[in-house]
């Protein structure tokens, strides 16, 4: 192990340092008080309809996972068209994904109520609580990402070291337990997204429309299966979500850099640690950002945004600088050229973040004008929301693509021969962009898990009858959280759509691979002038026209059109699944209405566990479809067509699919912007005829905002990584 | 001209007698009653809001054509970066589509007071006048379409013939005249499409929810603006947008035969005759099956379907054979391969139409599941009907994605060794099943044309107070056009894929043909690797290497990301342009509810005049915008990422918005007719709560599928057309 650098050592470093922070802050926030008994009991409800969803979900996946892992098996020991080691990278990515939602989602059910009593005494106590808490997921995942990344490349080291091409081959089987980690997250998301959208819409539709009782009223049988739902989809869900865009993003850019400088063996292992190296650096950084966030009490909504964004924006700024020295001291060619393109996706991330809060904050025109919209009835309110949804979606995309115009170029030293390495380095650069954006996740992550705390101890506080003045500031930070919440869908998509592009590279590099093995295995490949093709020393360009992956190619063609394609149905089958969960929510919570007249009196405690158990049981049926179907998709597609199939595939799916997801969490955060502006008293306030119109909009954005669109993120990298996994199989049968 | 083979011929023959027979029909039409002085003092006021209506967009869009023009000669003749026929061809594109619109609407506003007159006295009268007084506009469009193209093809072989390439330059000149015609559809679509759905949704808002008055209700100020929004969208909008696809499949089919036989003179000009002959010959047979249409009294839904369906289907069925005999008589090589393309492209139309009847028809689950959803409320009406929507965009992407590949391989002889020759001819067959999807037009856009005929035959019917007995018969023309309108939107869309497809081809022999000029002149192109690349010798995979059009060069990579934004951004400016002007014609009807007390009680006649000014001028408004962004974006891609990025952008565009195209029309019909089916007395009927979540449904479905959806078709051919006639700029500035 003597060829790996010494700053190779921060990662696992930094992968320890951000667990025992997250254990600290545990602590900490574990050992303040929970409030009244009342409180402590409400706690402990959500708590416990949170773990038995969990371990009812992990139930459902343990069983696709085993049966994907004994098929690799299959693949590896018997097929022989798989790398030996995916069987086990697979299961530990599935693991860690899982594990970083649980660890996030127990202490979000755990601060819940002391953020609410917290509230009591002030909102700065409250506010701190709140986001030190979501901090603890945001270090979790980045932790146990790294110590993933780090284990695993030193394990492969021991095997792999001193053989030609070893780097190569490291990364790329790396790369791998990037599947394990899509299929948990892909899971988590879609059954998360599912429950929580299922127990919201019910729990608005009967109680807020028909019964007329306010949100989080105890007297709503469904209203601890939305609590629970805050938890297992906001936290959870996005936990496993960004997890795997983390790993992702470092993984993928390892293998491009491990290819993009295999002529040169002292660079190419700086180059794969590079990415390692700044997510590292991201750590320290973002600590120093989470311990910046403090308000005083008194603080306006202005502030509380303003506290949470000094702490982004300071580690944004120290993690840029920090990138260009430690570039400079690994020594990386170039390494002013990678600097600028990981600051180039720290600004893509930023910019993405702020042009979501325009679309989606109440203080600005287009979600203003949504909320105009309601004096001319619901219809004309889904109308503006969808229009301004769509719109929404230029900024984000025009960013995207400049990022991946500057890191190509950055990285490459504006070389435009286009030549083999002159793309090879450009994706590698495209990567690091990647990285940078997901470098400040330990902060950002924060800021998102911090919403459905922050929403949670509204809650309780509501359910417990704590005072006024408490609610007051409750709802302070739970309108904050819908804020963070939605810039942190942006962050999650651009990262997302960067990430995948990476993969998309990558994903040539593993069939490379695959055909080197079979040509090893004597196996003879021939171009489309009958020449023989020698896939050992063929550059990327040549593996573009050996596969004609050209856009007159009606395979390529065929394959975008898929893609596009697959995006739509994925949505359509969730939306699809929300609202026949939502129905069955719907028609339970009135049979108790009707059944137990006491109820709605407050005289009689609702069912609170039947509620529960029906969005548990919807979620784990209807997510099963949905997933499978992103599984299955890219191992047809690249059997029947081939690899220039699967690029077509993943290039339409992640064009169309990274717009479609940002239109529906933009529409979505819109529409629930949109109502809560009426209800601070415009256009009639709470209970007029445009705030009912403002609440048909945020139920229908419920699930574009919670479900589908965030599901997008991972379906788009999922099929990226069943893609790569499966190079192996579409080499064999191509 | 002697190398013009007799079959030529037919073509404009077939454009003679397709005229004639329109001009037939015409006067068939006219000599029926118009009804009592009520039904002709309507039918004069709707007359006069349409043709109002088309004077004032002409004006706006001869503006644009004028600076296009001047434009287009400035780079024709200044520049030489341009053909020099361009500006005459773009303008005799622009005046024939705007022609097919303009006679098919002035047929459908004489037609509708007949038909009304007609079901007076049986079913069967009115049915065969309103679908002859459609077929008109059916055969003006196929007319005028191959009467434009025989005069072109025999000037520019005056010019041409003998010249080397003389077929080459004489097609892909030809194929600029496709801008006219899709600029003139763009600005028909999208303006009538605002027109038609700003009147629609303002009368129902007002009229229907709030004021509780029928549809139609001549006290409904708008009602007026609304029939005239039927003619001038559904009409005008589609005449002119499938103009622009017939003669864009026949001219880039041409363009491709011309290139794929090159190099045999003799099967050359065959090819380049093929698709016009085949389109001829579907004139006749159109004709044919518009003769077959009849009914009898008492007929129901079903047979009327059926009696359309017969028609429709014998046509394609004897196309079918035909196209065998043409291309045998012809002598075309291959001429079963090509006939079974022919039969490939038929058979996905019909496909596309049966998913599209499955998805919206009352008679069906899914649309009867959205109707079920409203017993929860009108969120659970949209959720269900976007999620509908979005899952029934699979059967068309999978069914165009297999016409794509079984055309291909059709038509190159099952040769899958994709060398040029391959390719081309398979990306012929493209072509030639695009050809083949659209030679039944003269009778499939008489059904189309035949909806909104009955649907103001049924506005007529009402206001005029004709009995029970005549409502009734209107009332099932009018549900007939409904489902006819929604199978004839899905052919639209699926024409314009295939069409689309055809002209990412031909772009890349448009930028062939513009470094060919530019060689010429002395300019030297250098490969990557600093070679010599002669362009005149470069077959279709040569450029592809030569530009990188590669899925892993970022410049492509990042104009499929805008391809697929740029769906969503239009669809987003239409849906708001549409929401803006709804708003406006709301104000206007409660205003003169509000100040003339009298016009409720049917006591004062509503200034219908002025909701038909506030129609007109909206729409003329907001089509600016959206529509010169349609022309912009293409030119900006090319200049800034050149001809990869055009082709990602190209590909991604085509495959994000052909799927949102679908999603949008779709959804707007099932939202449509979800409605229809609680009005027939399901889950509580007209007036209960689950109607008004239905109106809900049907009023955001409103601009899905009458503005954003179609214009859509559009976006996708126009900027393929932009991007062809910009090739040479583009080049010149790479």
């Amino acid at each position: 192990m003597s060829n790996i650098p010494l700053v190779f050592w921060l990662v696992p470093i930094a992968g320890v340092v951000a667990l025992a922070m997250a254990w600290h802050f545990f602590r900490v926030m574990m050992r303040e008080q929970e409030g009244t008994p009342r409180m402590r009991e409400i706690a402990a409800y959500v708590r416990h309809g949170a773990m038995a969803y969990l371990k009812q979900q992990y139930k459902v996946v343990g069983i696709v996972f085993a049966v994907l892992a004994v098929l690799f098996a299959l693949m590896a020991y018997v097929l022989k068209v798989q790398n030996p080691w995916v069987p086990f990278a697979f299961l530990t990515g599935g693991l860690f994904s899982g594990l970083a939602g649980f660890f996030g989602m127990k202490t979000a059910t755990y601060a819940s109520a002391r953020t609410a009593n917290a509230a009591r005494s002030g909102l700065d106590r409250g506010l701190r609580i709140a986001f030190r808490s979501g901090a603890v997921m945001g270090l979790v995942v980045v932790g146990l990402g790294l110590i993933d990344i780090a284990m695993w490349f030193l394990i492969l080291n021991c095997f792999y070291a001193g053989e030609p091409m070893a780097l190569v081959t490291i990364t790329t089987t790396m790369l791998t337990f990037g599947m394990g980690a899509s299929t948990q997250a892909l899971f988590a998301r879609v059954g998360g997204g599912i429950y929580t959208k299922a127990a919201d819409v019910g729990a608005d539709l009967v109680g807020k429309v028909e019964a007329n009782i306010p949100e989080d009223d105890p007297r709503n049988p469904a209203t601890i299966a939305d609590n629970v739902g805050d938890n297992v989809g906001d936290v959870a869900g996005m936990g496993a979500d960004l997890y795997e865009s983390y790993c992702g993003s470092i993984l993928s850019t390892a293998a491009l850099g491990a290819t993009a400088f295999a002529m040169n063996g002292e660079m190419q292992v700086k180059a794969v640690i590079a990415p390692m190296a700044i997510a590292a650096i991201g750590i320290f950084l973002s600590l120093f950002g989470i311990y910046a966030v403090r308000t005083r009490e008194g603080a306006t909504m202005r502030d509380l945004l303003r506290a949470l964004g000094r702490g982004t924006n300071l580690s944004a700024v120290l993690i840029a600088l920090a990138s260009f020295a430690i570039l400079y001291l690994l020594g990386m060619e170039n390494w002013w050229g990678l600097s600028l393109s990981v600051v180039t996706g720290l600004l893509a991330g930023v910019i993405i973040g702020q042009a979501t809060e325009y679309y989606t904050s109440q203080s600005y025109r287009p979600t203003k004008s949504i909320a105009e919209a309601s004096q001319t009835g619901s219809a004309t309110v889904i109308i503006k929301g969808i229009g301004t949804g769509m719109i929404s979606t230029m900024v984000p995309v025009v960013t995207i693509s400049v990022a991946i115009l500057l890191s190509f170029l950055f990285a490459n030293g504006f070389d435009l021969s286009m030549g083999t390495a002159s793309i090879s380095r450009g994706l590698y650069g495209i990567g690091i962009a990647a990285v940078g954006m997901l470098s400040t996740l330990g902060i950002t992550l924060a800021t998102d898990a911090y919403g459905p705390i922050a929403d949670n101890a509204g809650g309780n506080a509501e359910m417990s009858g704590l005072g006024e003045e408490v609610r007051h500031r409750t709802d302070a930070l739970d309108a904050l959280g819908n804020t963070t919440a939605a810039t942190g869908k942006g962050f999650a998509i651009g990262s997302a759509a960067l990430t995948a592009l990476a993969l998309l590279a990558s994903y040539v590099e593993e069939i490379k691979i695959a055909m080197v093995r079979a040509a090893e295995g004597g196996r003879q490949f021939l171009d489309a002038a009958g020449n023989a093709f020698d896939p050992s020393a063929a550059g990327i360009n040549e593996f573009m026209t050996y596969f004609q992956v050209t856009l007159i190619n009606p395979k390529v063609l065929t394959g975008a059109f898929i893609g596009a394609m697959a995006a739509f149905l994925f949505c359509g089958l969730t939306m699809g699944a929300v609202g026949r969960a939502a129905g069955a929510m719907v028609d339970e919570v009135r049979r108790q209405f009707r059944e137990r007249k006491g109820i709605l009196e407050g005289k009689a405690t609702p069912d609170y566990g039947r509620c529960v158990e029906i969005s548990t049981r919807s979620a784990q049926r209807e997510m099963i479809v949905p997933s499978l179907l992103a599984i299955i998709i890219p191992i047809v597609v690249g059997l029947v067509l081939g690899v220039g199939g699967v690029l077509g595939l993943l290039t339409g799916g992640l064009a169309a699919g990274f717009t479609l997801a940002v239109f529906m969490s933009n529409a979505g955060g819109a529409w629930d912007n949109a109502k809560k502006y009426v209800e601070e008293g415009n256009f009639g306030g709470k209970g007029s005829a445009c705030h009912k119109a403002t609440v048909v909009g945020d139920t229908v954005g419920d699930p574009f905002k919670d479900t589908s669109g965030p599901s997008l993120n991972i379906l788009i990298k999922l099929m990226s990584m069943v893609s790569i996994v499966m190079a192996g199989l579409t080499v064999a049968c191509a």
